[in-house]
């Protein structure tokens, strides 16, 4: 089949005439090919959700790309963590998927399924995160064009709260809106544990089928917000420039607060649990807002839960990597080792030799390009991933950004970055 | 005279009767006085910028503020700085004169002159910065009420911009907004050196009376802005979130950005300089951007300058203390102390005593009580400023927040603030 009759398309209107070229062989499996006349090279078209047809990556040397089975081939991110000999570090970015990729697929001017064509279609964050086909579809864009070794959920730590009887939002330009922000005993006694089987199906669906896809050439990533972190929306009723009402409720009442966060904890660790059981091989934890607190409020108020968490999840998931992100996190990092988490994801505001210093050998780390060198030139890129990788050393190292991938981001420094990464040798 | 004609009057609009009441006596000298007929305790009144009556403190025991001269005594915070022995830390609190002052002074019910009062009759930041009277009396407005160890000069860090020939405004709501951001050689070969003298007199004139007011019974404070911050604003257009123009430029086209940093540089010693010279004790410099910067990027594009800025100042003004402050700055506290400043200004995600330890001794500390701690109890507050002054130990410590207060926070709190720090003792 040739492409030849592939019209060019724009990333808002996938074309019809795209989908008929291709069905012919993509209705009996999941893939099909086509040449792109110009250059002659191969592009994969790839069902996915229902009848949805992406155009995904260059076929290497014209291979048409099979149905999968579960590769036994263990993902090098897994190997990493645990301090195995690898020739390279693995490589994902936070936010990978998502706001970021204005283009979405775009190859030799094909441009289908873009993020922004499908926040056209779906405006609704919420749909974005809670539809099984949606979920997949935005997880995989990025691995579809950089092939990171980490493909994660594409969710909100927020997902939960629904389930929790917290009604919520997400709403464009805004961010997170709480409808009824919690600040009293009695807001909390109306939290309701979480059940993510009953709550969010579709996230233990979406990894199942991300694990299927990505065949174990990557490691499939869920995530969680961390108690501290998730009781700040609550409490402040969205996102907070100073979170002076956690505050106020932290230091005048302390056992309100400290009630929200154990019912966090208990339901966090179930939804790791229920995560890792239906496919993620690693698991984030993200207490974005830990470091708003001085380092004796955050372990009040934030390390006791994210330990508590990491040993119930550790009684029945021994050999789940759990990975602990907080982004400015230089005036505490050895408080973060003492959660007992597997590897600690460093911003950028921290240097990465000094970070593995103050950690100690025995936590891997992530990290921790600033996301901002994604504006500079390639070669300042390609320098400062290297020197990256050198002050983490070799092994028990995952290169990622210190945060997650800005809006505005040029996609091509995004795929230098994984160019320059994947072509690292110890 | 007594105060029993004087009415109850709003913020919004002093009255004219409490001008008259007290007009008689404050005709010939700066100083009132009136006696509140509902408690009999005495407030004085202190005219201020041509014909401006401003309620002040109460006075103490009823005696009569009389005009001032320059005390010899050496203001508490200037002798903790340089470790001499005293009986408490000094403490002042950043960004205490300002937005947060809500009913400015309401003394017994009566409230002339708040904050909110003067951007009503003078909406326009530039204005109320830039305006001799207005400049003192806000910057005064802190010390009339709570008496701290430090009053800090009313003003911005972006206040030099006009003289430097880069157009700029604060907009209320918006921040500030630079007209033509610069971003081009061409763009930094329009910058001027700043000559304080000739673009902001008025800061000259408001120190200057400051100092005399004051009365070495705390040290006036002046402030710039410190080279790669100021480069922020100027590069971003304004505020920025990831501050991605910035990088843009530093990781593609540095040298660029090395020129306008030098210009800051040069143009912020000689502020320094010009600050000390009309009667600031001490001057802080605000790196508020710096810890943007991962570590090796701040020795590339903050430190150099720093420390430029810092020897230039001390060839001229050798006991001139230097506070320096950056937010965030956990991973780069080591780094701080390299710029040779007298003081570092801690924020509060690094606790106090590691911080301490980190700097070593050789370097005073300054701050770093959460701001979110003002919005608790009283009794959370004052033993956060006890566990605070504890860590940082004797002497070489100026207390204060690890930022500047929050709008919205509790005037009583930090009334509470100060009495129990000026309460310590060591």
């Amino acid at each position: 089949m040739s492409c030849a009759s592939i019209p060019a398309i724009s990333a808002a209107s996938p074309s019809k005439s795209l989908v008929s070229a291709a069905s012919h062989s993509a209705s009996k499996s999941r893939f099909a090919r086509c040449a792109c006349e110009s250059c002659g090279l191969w592009l994969c078209l790839f069902r996915i959700g229902g009848f949805q047809l992406v155009v995904t990556t260059i076929c290497n040397a014209g291979t048409v790309a099979e149905p999968k089975t579960v590769s036994v081939a263990e993902p090098l991110l897994l190997k990493a963590v645990r301090g195995e000999d690898v020739e390279r570090p693995p490589v994902w970015l936070m936010r990978q998927a998502g706001r970021y990729m204005k283009a979405g697929l775009c190859i030799h001017g094909y441009c289908v399924h873009s993020y922004q064509a499908i926040c056209e279609k779906h405006p609704s964050f919420r749909e974005r995160s809670e539809n099984v086909d949606l979920v997949v579809e935005i997880s995989l864009q990025p691995w579809n064009v950089f092939k990171p070794d980490g493909v994660i959920l594409f969710s909100d730590i927020l997902t939960p709260l629904s389930g929790m009887n917290i009604p919520f939002d997400i709403v464009k330009g805004k961010g997170p809106v709480i409808f009824n922000p919690l600040r009293t005993n009695a807001d909390v006694d109306q939290v309701r544990q979480f059940d993510p089987m009953e709550s969010v199906p579709y996230v233990g669906e979406a990894l199942t089928i991300l694990r299927k896809e990505v065949n174990n050439e990557a490691a499939v990533l869920g995530f969680v917000g961390a108690p501290f972190t998730l009781a700040s929306y609550v409490v402040e009723g969205g996102s907070s420039k100073h979170f002076s009402k956690i505050k106020r409720l932290a230091f005048s009442q302390p056992n309100v607060l400290h009630a929200l966060l154990q019912k966090f904890t208990t339901s966090m660790a179930k939804y790791i649990q229920y995560q890792a059981d239906n496919g993620a091989q690693a698991v984030q934890i993200f207490d974005s807002w830990a470091t708003e607190l001085s380092p004796v409020d955050f372990e009040e108020f934030s390390l006791p839960y994210l330990k508590q968490i990491v040993d119930t999840v550790k009684q029945t998931h021994p050999d789940l990597p759990l990975i602990l992100y907080a982004s400015g996190s230089g005036g505490l990092l050895e408080r973060l080792a003492l959660t007992g988490v597997d590897v600690v994801s460093l911003d950028w505001t921290v240097d990465m030799a000094e970070g593995r210093r103050r950690l100690g050998p025995d936590v891997a780390v992530q990290g921790n390009v600033d996301p901002g060198v994604l504006f500079g030139s390639k070669e300042f890129i390609t320098n400062r991933i290297n020197d990256t990788v050198r002050k983490a050393g070799r092994g028990k190292h995952i290169l990622n950004l210190g945060h997650g991938i800005v809006v505005g981001t040029p996609e091509e420094n995004v795929a230098h970055f994984f160019e320059v990464a994947k072509g690292i040798q110890y």
